[in-house]
C-alpha cells in the first residue's frame, strides 16, 4: 500500500468524497442522505458533492462553482469513494472519472463500486456491436470500425481508472444487478464503503 | 490565471503530456511523431503515453506499468493536452480525462482540443435519443430513460473538464471536421498547440 497522505487528525473520523453520477438522480439529496447514512453506519462521514462549500468562487458562471467546489470537497477528504457504474456508454462517468484522477494525484485512497460486474472489454464489444458497427481484429486485438483498439486487459473500466484505484492502496466492488435497480442497488457501495473503512482504519 | 507550478528551468522547452485516445489508432508511434512535430514546432516538448519511461513497476502486470508509466510522465511535465473528441459515446476517453483530473489536481495548466464543436448537451440528446430512449422534462431540466438528468450548461462536455481546464489557465479548441477525418485531421490540434506555446511563455 503507497501513497496514502491522510489528512485528519487522530481521533476524528475520516472524510470520504462521494464521487458518481448519483448526482443526476431525480433526487439527489435523497440519495446523498441514504449513502452518508452507509458511511456514518461504518465510522466514516461521506461529504456529497452537492453540499455546501465556500469559495472565493461567488462571482462565477454556476458550472464553476460546482466545479470548483467539488475540487475543494475532494482536497478536503481523506479519502474517495466512486461510483463506477457504466453512464451513456461502456465507461464510468466522465465527471466521476476526472475526480477519480484529481484524488489519485493528490496521493489518497481511492476506492471504486459499480453495479455491474462485466468486463470492460464486453461491455465495450457489446456497445460496438450495438452500433451497427463491425468489430475487427488485427495483431494488436480487436479494432471498431474507426480502427481505434477496444482494451483488453480483464478489468472493470479503463485502465488507468483500475489501476489507480488498486494502486492507491484502494478496492474495487464491483456486483451485477438486475437493470431496473442500476442507479438505486447500494449493496456494492455498502461493501466499498465497509472495506473503505477497514482498511482506512489500517492506514490511520 | 492561477495555479501555475511549472517545474522546467529557465531556457528549457517546455514539456507537454499528449493525452488522448490516439493511442488506440492503428499506428500510435506514426501518431506520436506527428503530434511531436508540431509540438517542435512551437517551441513544445511533446510526451506522448507509449514514449519509455522508467519506474519500479517492472514486475507489475502490464496494465499497471502502462498507468504507472503515464502517471509518471504526467508529473514530469509542465502542462496537459487532451484530445477531448467524444470518444464512443457522448464524452471524451475515460482514460484521457481521468488524465485532466490528475494534472489539475498538480495544478499545472491542461488545454483541450476537439474534432466537434457541438455542445455536450446536444451530444448527449442524440445519444440518448439514438438508444431510442425518450428524453423526459421536468423542473431541473431533460432526462433520459433511466431520470438521470443531462447536463445543460452550454460547454463542450462535462463541466468538471471544460472548468478545469478554463481554471487551469489552459484554453479549449473545437473545431468540427467531416466525419471521417475525426481521428486523423490535426488542426484543432495545430491550434491548440500554438495556443499553449503562446500562454506557457507568458507564463514562463
Amino acid at each position: 500500500m503507497r501513497c496514502c497522505a491522510l489528512m485528519r487528525s487522530e481521533g476524528t473520523s475520516p472524510r470520504v468524497y462521494l464521487a458518481g453520477p448519483d448526482v443526476f438522480l431525480p433526487e439527489p439529496l435523497v440519495r446523498a442522505v441514504r449513502l452518508k447514512e452507509i458511511c456514518h453506519r461504518y465510522g466514516l462521514v461521506g461529504v456529497f458533492p452537492l453540499d455546501p462549500v465556500d469559495g472565493p468562487w461567488g462571482g462565477l458562471p454556476e458550472a464553476h462553482r460546482i466545479a470548483l467546489g467539488n475540487e475543494a470537497h475532494i482536497r478536503s477528504c481523506d479519502a474517495l469513494i466512486a461510483n463506477l457504474t457504466p453512464f451513456r456508454g461502456p465507461s464510468a462517468d466522465v465527471g466521476t472519472v476526472f475526480e477519480v484522477g484529481f484524488m489519485r494525484a493528490l496521493g489518497r485512497p481511492v476506492f471504486g463500486w459499480s453495479n455491474t460486474a462485466t468486463l470492460f472489454t464486453d461491455r465495450t464489444v457489446a456497445f460496438v456491436a450495438g452500433n451497427d458497427q463491425r468489430i475487427t481484429r488485427d495483431a494488436q486485438g480487436m479494432r471498431d470500425a474507426d480502427g481505434m483498439q477496444i482494451e483488453d486487459f480483464a478489468l472493470g473500466d479503463n485502465l488507468m481508472i483500475d489501476v489507480a484505484v488498486l494502486q492507491s492502496g484502494g478496492a474495487l466492488t464491483r456486483e451485477t444487478v438486475p437493470p431496473d435497480r442500476q442507479w438505486s442497488d447500494l449493496g456494492a457501495f455498502d461493501r466499498c464503503v465497509a472495506e473503505a473503512a477497514r482498511r482506512l482504519a489500517q492506514m490511520g
